[in-house]
């Protein structure tokens, strides 16, 4: 174990030597990987020990490896002209995410001392949303008055081929104005003659997207078109910047992976354990009082029959396991449900398509659950009449959970609701309250007619 | 909502009207996504009917851009030869992806007869697991011996041009009798002169992985690298093919969405609802069967203290209650492990730390909600007793809960268990027995000491 904990170890010593050629070496000797972990693990002198040793082109590829949560947090508490020669070196789209997660006086303090020409680019591109093209694009792009010619541009990029080190040139953008024209691929220049003018060679069927475009559509977007990168516009059709394809992509994974955090209740952001403990607890418990008080509705079906508990406490027994199954199937239900609306293959008014797939699957496992189920209360109790109260109950539930848990998600995204959060809730209150209603009503009937069971 | 249902419709009409450029016409007019719907809607003989109607292009097109297991479907009914036909228009990867879905003896005729060059490429794909740079890789890449010179290679790309449309040229690479030797840039041909050698011009620091490389390395050199594609090479330094950026990216994307499904509980892959019933249930019955048998164990806790139970009826409206609010207090924990593991953040072995962290949230969180559910008991009840027996046991439990949520997924992680399949299942099995003990241990303890409560 020692060995693996090593990383953040000789950090901290490098940085507490204060040997910042050292520290450098040392970073680049290290996998991403291990950076992420190393630098969660400093403490926070440390860290801004760190960006401090650093030349600001290092720090910005260090904080551009990291999470956000972790990036912002240091930034927050360094002088404000040393973050913005920091900021100066980072990519225009990671300007601006920080910045917006940042407190407003901070990020203010910090754009007034970049350079003038990234401040007035962040500027803008701070007031989009982050999950728009706006908010993904970057303004790092090249591109050339349709006037010029194929010579201009292999000038430009000899000129400052440093500048442009750095640059994803995968298409050379055309404008009149600002306004887009149409787009080159490199080889195209690399065919063309250096005397062509471009809006001789340009392919003017180009595809864009607007500034305010959703990450929904974009993704839909990057299903629809091969791409590396796509400009985008405003309304009068001037380019503002690129989206890059990967970077639609890494926003999509990302989304997926907030979904499973709001799928088991972890709600308001992704939570990081080095997050302060306060913010941690508040936001689960944000969820689950609200499922606590569900759960106390659901309970108060039992509550109401308490006088057949009374008769038959081995039901006791079986009422969590009849939530808890129902809960499960439902909740596979949520998923499928889940998955193929963000493959677009049910669309959110299909409630009566779904619920009839999910009743047959819902029959043959309530059959199977409810046999299964009725064999351990027979065996237990060598009661006939216990074992078909218990795995009837847990058949039908088991259809109630399916048709509920696949058809939740639907309702609620038509009504503009979050699926992926709201779903689990709703399902195990509902199927709850029916599994205990169907178990202690079944039972009472039984006592009714038999007595006794 | 007649309007929206159209598309499919439409679809089938102009199938079933014989009319094979007013089809292609319709769906190039048609966004992938309600491609992706309308397929899925389709009969099977329609299916057929719509890629027999198409050319091998066009069908390959269209295969492109729905689920594996639909066009797998559609392609083993068809016949072979013309199954061939499509499968020499697709990708490199896509050929390989489909081909291993398919029942092997459908696939070996379809390979058969393809176009030789296209299906010697295939049987060496097919060798790799689908989730390895081998698998990942296209083969549709440019290379050039070290001794051409840039002039070569733009006569090459001239001679050709229609077929290196759809190749992805942001790279050449420069071999040595297969070996790659180093990368050049697009702009670096056009800055050089015609006349230049190759390997004059080469950057030999290229990256490059192996063709074993897992998914998850591959994941790690996205975030160590920044590139569009990187080669991949077999143990003699020979260059296979290419694995796009944003191909890792969908298989990350796929990953985290697969990891939704396991953890509530739809495992052996994807499923869709237009799965055939019995396979649907099967899979979804592997998971539950395990998880009602683990669901009684948990139950057989209360079964030894019936005599308690039913010497305080009311505790059986809250033992359900105890058991959901610690599953969803463990599952939240759960969650936040799986996203840490996946980011980096924690290293499998770290249980000690997790375990730090989750127990002071635990604490706060756990005496809110032991609160909150004792004011409940009391509100009802009116027995201080009884609500400090369930609001103890809920307050302790939460903190169990969330011991176990948070290190359970680091421990399976270093067993080589897949977390998020197994984390739920044995956290609530746990967290119930639990919560049960506690709760009838203190009502016992309680009735020993004060008769009644």
């Amino acid at each position: 174990m020692e060995d693996v904990k090593r990383p953040w170890e000789k950090l901290v010593e490098l940085i507490e030597a204060d040997q910042p050629e050292q520290v450098k070496e040392y970073l680049q000797s290290m996998k991403t990987e291990d950076i992420v972990l190393s630098i969660s693990r400093l403490e926070k002198k440390e860290q801004l020990l760190l960006l401090t040793l650093l030349s600001p082109e290092d720090a910005a590829e260090l904080l551009d490896d990291i999470p956000e949560y972790h990036a912002t947090d240091i930034l927050e508490e360094m002088e404000s002209s040393r973050a913005a020669a920091i900021f100066n070196e980072l990519d225009s789209d990671e300007q601006a995410d920080l910045l917006t997660e940042m407190n407003e006086k901070e990020a203010t303090a910090i754009i007034e001392q970049m350079e003038p020409g990234e401040a007035e680019s962040v500027r803008r591109l701070i007031k989009y949303e982050a999950d728009t093209a706006g908010g993904l694009m970057i303004t790092e792009f090249l591109s050339f008055d349709k006037e010029q010619t194929v010579g201009d541009v292999v000038h430009e990029l000899r000129k400052n081929a440093e500048k442009y080190e750095d640059y994803n040139l995968q298409y050379i953008y055309v404008t009149a104005h600002g306004r887009l024209e149409g787009v080159l691929q490199m080889r195209d220049l690399l065919m063309a003659s250096l005397q062509a003018r471009l809006d001789v060679i340009v392919h003017s069927d180009v595809i864009s997207v607007m500034d305010s475009a959703t990450l929904h559509e974009l993704i839909n977007f990057v299903n629809d078109y091969d791409f590396y990168g796509v400009p985008v516009l405003n309304d009068d059709g001037v380019l503002l910047g690129v989206v890059l394809r990967s970077d639609i992509l890494e926003a999509k994974s990302e989304l997926a992976s907030i979904e499973l955090l709001e799928t088991q209740g972890i709600v308001g952001g992704e939570e990081l354990r080095t997050m302060p403990v306060l913010l941690r607890s508040r936001r689960r418990l944000s969820w689950l009082t609200v499922n606590i008080f569900l759960n106390v509705l659901a309970a108060s079906v039992i509550a109401f029959h308490q006088d057949t508990l009374s008769s038959i406490i081995a039901l006791a027994v079986f009422l969590p396991i009849i939530s808890d199954m129902s809960g499960c199937s439902g909740n596979q239900a949520v998923a499928v449900s889940l998955r193929e609306l963000s493959l677009g293959l049910i669309r959110p008014f299909e409630v009566a398509r779904v619920w009839l797939q999910e009743f047959s699957v819902g029959l043959l496992n309530g059959i199977v659950l409810g046999v299964l189920i009725g064999a351990v209360a027979y065996l237990w109790k060598g009661s006939l009449v216990l074992s078909l109260i218990v795995g009837g109950a847990l058949m039908l539930n088991t259809i109630v959970a399916v048709s509920i848990g696949g058809t939740i998600p639907l309702i609620l995204r038509r009504f503009g609701a979050d699926p992926a959060l709201a779903s689990g809730p709703i399902l195990t209150t509902i199927t709850d309250m029916f599994g205990f209603f169907l178990t202690l009503t079944f039972a009472s009937l039984a006592l009714t007619h038999f007595g006794t069971i």
